[in-house]
């Protein structure tokens, strides 16, 4: 292993690894019931403003956007704890989710599960409750 | 919201929304307690070979390769559930995992979590036990 590795990997620096778009990869999970509430993206602005204020921001790929989380639909993350991983290039934020993290309302993003079917798959709804109506929320 | 938009967040057709480089985000998180794991890729073939094995596979970026996991170190996954999100570019793998995820040796690769230190921030190692050592597993 090589030292740069090894200060990565075993050392007390945070030296975010992002990458050709300037991004680290973000799971927030629910404090309460380890459920994955969302996957997206930090940019060292997101990572910095997480870090100093306790409440998760993102980078939106889509609209191209740093944003923090429920700015428009009031629905916040405070973050208990960030954890970083071996190489640096994603980071895990346990979070206390206010109301639904999904822009769909629903409480997770991975309200679908896939199971086998033949040689291919099919997603059954494990959760299809809507803490909000998408509609009177984003587009007023 | 266009039909295919609707299509992929509330269907039941499993599309999984690869990026440029073919590959879905995936989050394995331990089904006993809920912690995140690893954060990896998946491939079309990594994809469809573990929802018909119920073993976890991976994409390597760095190896360039399709990747059983624990082929090398025995520390393999087995798929409780799997979940995609509202989309379909994440996959999220409650497993249960033999022995450690993390190719440090470490239960999981998220061993340190991120602290405010003044302006920036810094590491503190939450779990610093190695299960296996990596010397002896990935160097033989």
């Amino acid at each position: 292993m090589s030292a740069h590795s090894h200060e990565i990997e075993e050392g007390l620096a945070f030296l975010p690894k992002f990458d050709a778009a300037g991004l680290v990869t973000c799971v927030a999970t629910d404090v309460a019931t380890g459920d994955v509430l969302m996957v997206a993206h930090m940019n060292d602005e997101a990572l910095r403003n997480t870090i100093a204020t306790g409440e998760a921001w993102y980078f939106s790929r889509s609209r191209n956007a740093l944003w923090r989380k429920g700015e428009t639909s009031g629905q916040t993350q405070r973050v208990i704890e960030i954890r970083t991983d071996c190489d640096q290039d994603a980071v895990w934020l346990r979070v206390e989710q206010i109301g639904a993290a999904c822009h769909t309302g629903r409480r997770s993003c991975f309200y679908r599960k896939i199971e086998a079917e033949g040689g291919g798959a099919k997603l059954v709804f494990i959760d299809d409750v809507r803490l909000f109506d998408p509609n009177d929320v984003y587009k007023k």
